[in-house]
């Protein structure tokens, strides 16, 4: 029985597009040079955010760090929505090495949701000399671990206005910020409204084999691009990478597919008595009684999610056809008597 | 009109005894050699705490940063109470100089207090090698931003069994411990138990110029000494401070009557309409629809506090007599329809 | 007129070779899974040097970057000798990132060399807790800005033993490990004997578009796993870069090819009178009178060089053929009374 | 036989007049309000130094360690002389904590001196982006581990200007900045000219219990201020301290007679065939065969010093008078068969 891999959308593969792309892909040394392939990736990419420039990264981690090493330094704090995947999920870079010292914002608004009235609250005025300063709003769009939600263009521009007229800096997680436009029937550079920075990721949904792109103001990426240099993210032939890349933004036009199957699991799982919500786009969230024991089971279908909190992650992508789909539930259908027990509400903690 | 000032328990004068000490005091060069004053006064609070060692620091905002040093790495989190002063009041240095990811517990069992759930649960199970790891508890006791509130000798003991039983640090924050032991009837070497390290301080209450004490195993403690080197806080003739410390901490046994003031001074506001709690200690948030107007207007009575969030911080200390307090229950009764107009409930947000 | 770029080894483009294993390369989710191609060049690079683990890095200075994250902690020194790329040619990632103080060691023996009783001297005796403690040799081999020069498996030996006669750690940056051997005739894991940590570079000489390898023991390569995950290198379907990497390591049969193009272009350029010694590798540094000049006027002939302190630095790699060297001695000729008027000894700053 | 301590000049014991100064200091809470004693203190030393503003520190490494922090940030590099207290003696907080790489310039001007050219060349210009950029010049006068050799007002102006003219910050750790102008005939603020900031220490030979002062711009200071209050330097009556340290600088005119002593010392030795050389100042090292037996020996006769290097390192203090040095002298000839065997030259090692 093959496996079906819900566990995120890093795990597709790159296709014969992308693979011949990397094959013929012109290339120059990035970090003496800059490599032309990379240059147009760069160029693409922030022109889709509004952006003036646009700088690659191997990963979305670097990415992010290295936007808060740009924002933050000591005795600065940054505000952020609960479980947001710079909070919880990279290693405490925010804190160690970008300096800043964070505040969870609780979600009154919604999974994943905080409102324009908590910005300006968490921000507050400026104290004294002792005191720490509110400097950096970090936002995420889609909210992965909230399962996937987004905000609309006209939410996400709310918060940047409020935290502007606090004098905060605004960074955009974007990982998934092609999803949250494509849910919202929004361009992405009215997603990315405002934001000083934006990290969106080639190989999250897209299908690129590694990268992700910074975007932001021409002097401040001239300033990450040294960051990343610090960092061992300066490649050399990188245009074989961008290659890659711009292929991958080829799918854009087919994300709806992605968000299409996460709903036909969730009708799915819902049909056999699982409490699956409605997904906003490619994540769902799904809460079970017990879920490593839950994991342990559905490994034995072949079926490959992870947990979040007491909940199991689904994620869909296009290395997932609408019959892989269906063949999960089916799956899922021949052991959800052992998947359900008792029930209780989802509470996502990683 | 002499000013009443409420702001802080760190605002006290040293006294004539202080004085006399640190004229008096034994001294030797206490990074070369052990300054011996110094050390009676270590071996002293850590005696009192029931640990084995004891190293004096310039300030508590030191101490706490050197436990966290202690205990923290790269890629490691740490729990606290919401509004801890470790999060929110020493400028970020549990992120950027100890290199620790906070997660702030929010308050489920009343003001300034968390569950032995909470911790259970926030700590987690180990993660892949690509996730953060929790490591450290940190306590305080009593909470300042709470409201001075106190944890018993038992719910403390609770939460370290429930820290320990997931292999979590702790250190606990007790600049006012010895409020919290006298408000609870309890040892202090009970209030501190199991705590990896308890950091106490001289200056907050007890009167001493300046200093806290933090104490801990040998070992830890040893190391402790080389990070205090580091931080700038390895001083010479330290002696003389540490004669001021032995002498305030011949307060201990009247700290109850800086917990009576604040009760007096709490029945006063009440006494003209103002929500204000029963202190538990030397600290009382007191509810105002204005915070910063209310400020300016006690300040023409010559009151001086500080503002917590939407209240009033007053605290109560060795320079305050009981009668200071009637007195500035007087002052304010003078003008109290000036500071109040609407009500909301406390929101202690710094 | 086409330029011939003796700036670095890094401007190498992928082979076809390279583009082919790129396009048909079987990958995985490294993060979550191990990519196998990845996990396969790991293996061989380990194997090569004699160490138990490897792991991919984004670029070599992320390599060596981990490596003294992995043997450094604040309060403590490195020792290397003097201008190694990691003390000034990294960003000074070894002090704000690793948090380690450099102490750069003179080159006593020769360009690039130093002595055994210098890391014995340097080292010291472990003194009082206030005082740094030197826990770390790093090496370089072959040493960049001193021009290529090599350290013999016997002259690496004795400084490994006598760094570990002091109790210190050895990280070896073996960026161009591959030349040294090959000139010295001797075998990876005995250019590599006794080191904790070893770094070497795919894309510096080898050809491949980027990539690096850390390697050592099997518990810290997977430390180093966590910490490469924390700077934003950790990859997707890193097996494209990583089959890169495979076929780029067919070339080291070849690197003597290299070695004899620099002695071409040292030959060429003393026939014309200039000072250029016999290189020992594949890098060439040419004292001139006045290097930034100079770098304009050999760009005018297309012949493009870095300046390395007063000297002119050029690094023959595979991209560059015998006849490219002899037409490169031409330019030169033809420009060489405009790069000459007066000589002094070379002094490498940089 | 009492002790008599030259190991160092922190550790006098404050004088009758300090400790009635501290008894009857005027204090306040210097964290929230400025303590009007240390407010005297610092105008004081910065109008003695021709600075605009001043900050007392609990010790001279939180000095240097607050004005790296506020002129250093990733990425950069310093210079200073080969040796300096900020290199080797402050536990590397100039790289993990101020962040930045160091490079030592040996002493090609004699002993703990540097020339103009070396800092012009060494400054380099701007490069690449990818590069080390220098940004600041450390000095030292007098210089520790030279000896106590002082740079003249004239020397310090060429420094300084060949500083500037490369666009680098200035810092002075002026811990014996005392020393150097009384042996330079010079006035404090010519000895400080043009240096952004300044470190003064008040228990090095002015024998405060404890306490440095760091000088430079109004603004500068007021940032300084905050990053003292991060690293827990921040203290409540704070002075009582300050008022020792106003008495210290009384002592001021008497700084001469260390020197004398010193040189007293040094012509003792020489009688009895120790190579010890005419000190600038209050600081005499003298080669020795063995330093650690030696340190042994001159132990027995309860003439206490440290090593440096291979050196032994008397300092001269206020705690030891003319007389004590004869006597010193008088027990070293008693032992000194056992003292010398062999010689060779100085070469101070921490």
């Amino acid at each position: 029985m093959r496996p079906l891999d819900f566990r995120s959308d890093t795990v597709t593969r790159p296709t014969a597009g992308m693979r011949k792309a990397m094959a013929e892909a012109e290339v120059g040394d990035d970090v003496l040079d800059r490599d032309p392939t990379m240059d147009r990736l760069e160029r693409r990419v922030a022109g889709l955010l509004g952006k003036e420039a646009g700088l690659w990264t191997p990963s979305g981690c670097m990415a992010n760090g290295i936007a808060l090493m740009l924002h933050l330094k000591r005795g600065e704090r940054f505000l952020a929505p609960a479980q947001a995947h710079v909070l919880g999920s990279e290693l405490g870079t925010a804190a160690w090495l970008a300096q800043g010292m964070p505040e969870a914002l609780p979600w009154e608004a919604g999974p994943g949701r905080i409102t324009p009235m908590q910005v300006w609250r968490a921000a507050g005025a400026p104290g004294p000399y002792y005191t720490l300063r509110t400097t950096l709003l970090c936002l995420e769009n889609t909210h992965n671990f909230a399962g996937g939600t987004c905000l609309s263009a006209a939410e996400h521009r709310e918060l940047v206005e409020q935290a502007q007229g606090r004098n905060l800096k605004v960074h955009l997680d974007g990982a998934r910020l092609w999803h949250a436009a494509a849910a919202q029937g929004a361009s992405l550079d009215a997603m990315a409204w405002g934001a000083d920075t934006v990290s969106v990721c080639l190989s999250k949904g897209l299908g690129a084999p590694m990268g992700s792109v910074l975007c932001g103001g021409r002097d401040l990426i001239e300033d990450a691009r040294r960051i990343r240099k610090m960092l061992g993210g300066g490649v050399r032939q990188g245009g074989v990478m961008a290659a890659a890349g711009l292929e991958a933004l080829d799918y854009l036009p087919r994300i709806p597919e992605d968000h299409e199957k996460a709903r036909r699991l969730a009708d799915g799982l819902r049909s056999m008595g699982f409490k699956a919500p409605v997904p906003e786009t490619n994540i769902l969230l799904v809460p079970v009684p017990d879920a490593p024991s839950a994991l342990a089971i559905l490994e034995e279908a072949r079926v490959r999610v992870l947990p979040v909190g007491s909940a199991l992650r689904f994620i869909t992508h296009r290395d997932l056809t609408l019959a892989d789909v269906d063949e999960a539930v089916e799956r899922i259908r021949g052991i959800s008597d052992r998947l359900v027990t008792t029930w209780e509400g989802v509470r996502p903690m990683i």
